[in-house]
């Protein structure tokens, strides 16, 4: 038996590749196109009412981001916006799913010393085909024994992870750059996190204050220096 | 132990609920709204291309209905449609996700008998938060022991579903209405299959030719006798 972890779980967008860039330089494109129309802070501000408003219906994701810049586009511009620049916006999306996906510094070899000794699992919010598709082209999907995708992470989505799995708390390591979706709902359940900010995480995100009760790290390069104290600790 | 599966897997849409007309509902309303710029069949041939074009993108499920339907509307208008009606069509997609989920008849009591001796799986395709919302919505999310949403269903997913819950293929029962999803990959991996054909199923999954070696009955609500049968038959 492992003497700390029986699983050890990665979040993936801005934690191990960048994504959040994606979505940023994605929002200029569509602010540059709705620029005849609306100066770029209503676009801006619209864009995010919107998606805050359609996260019930659509989710986390391309998809639903994409929706949200149509119904923006059509609201700013009363319906008067043609066709062809809809299309335009479908078209980011295409580009955004087909992206390429950059690792952060040290992903590669975190995860090539931690699987020696743990088995690492993916558990990943937002749309299925688009995270499988991510880890595919990535190239450290082989590191992991489990991929989970889950509509939102919650403290009942973790739940339901750790019984499905047959996994207790304690023996239960999740390592992410959202306070609110990595972090705070594992703590609640006894879990050990550890938080890896990203810089860009985007403001939704981030709409809960910490409660402590768990580890932060200033780059994931960090982490296995981290955990082999963790381990002699154990072990004195 | 029990003497015949450890699990029971049941597809969702068109097995146990009805979905397709749904989309076959949507289907007219969207060639209603273009019906000042081109026949019924035109759009019905473009939007079924277009919806086969974008698989690969934007996967199976409402989400990529919509997008299919709104290229469609675009490429058949030349970009003129105007974002009002572009805006429709996103409410037909709310619409569909807000639809209520319609059972089959002896659905209920069928999953509350097979589910007192037996482990049920629910396995469907599509976009995973709709999916999750109809379980809910559905009344019967509580037969089943797990959920499983995957992108795509092939031979190589049901390898790794039946991996991941560490299940041998004979042992492993799945149930559904389409050849191609449900039926064929689970019989070339050696597990039972049960086929409830459904009239409206899809054009585009029925293009693989039955290879046989699974069993047909006529309704769902025939499984617990189908199934008392076998275990008849085993014990005799």
């Amino acid at each position: 038996m492992n003497p700390l972890y029986d699983i050890i779980a990665f979040d993936a967008d801005d934690t191990l590749w960048h994504n959040e860039v994606l979505y940023t330089a994605t929002e200029a494109k569509f602010k540059e196109l709705l620029g005849k129309y609306q100066p770029a802070k209503i676009v801006e501000r619209k864009l995010h009412q919107v998606e805050i408003r359609n996260l019930q219906y659509f989710g986390y994701g391309i998809k639903g981001f994409t929706f949200s810049m149509i119904e923006t586009a059509i609201e700013l511009t009363e319906g008067q916006i043609r066709g062809a620049d809809i299309q335009r916006i479908i078209d980011y999306a295409r580009e955004m799913l087909e992206a390429d996906v950059q690792l952060f510094d040290h992903v590669e070899g975190t995860l090539a010393y931690l699987s020696q000794s743990f088995r690492l699992m993916l558990v990943t919010k937002g749309d299925l085909l688009d995270q499988e598709m991510k880890i595919a082209r990535s190239g450290v999907g082989d590191y992991f024994s489990q991929v989970e995708v889950l509509s939102d992470k919650t403290r009942e989505s973790y739940t339901g992870l750790l019984a499905k799995f047959d996994l207790q708390p304690a023996r239960f390591m999740m390592v992410g750059n959202s306070l609110k979706s990595d972090i705070l709902p594992v703590v609640e359940l006894g879990g050990c996190a550890v938080y890896i900010p990203y810089e860009n995480t985007w403001a939704h995100e981030n709409d809960t204050a910490s409660g402590g009760g768990y580890f932060e790290l200033e780059h994931i390069g960090l982490l296995p220096e981290f955990i082999d104290g963790q381990r002699k600790m154990r072990t004195v």
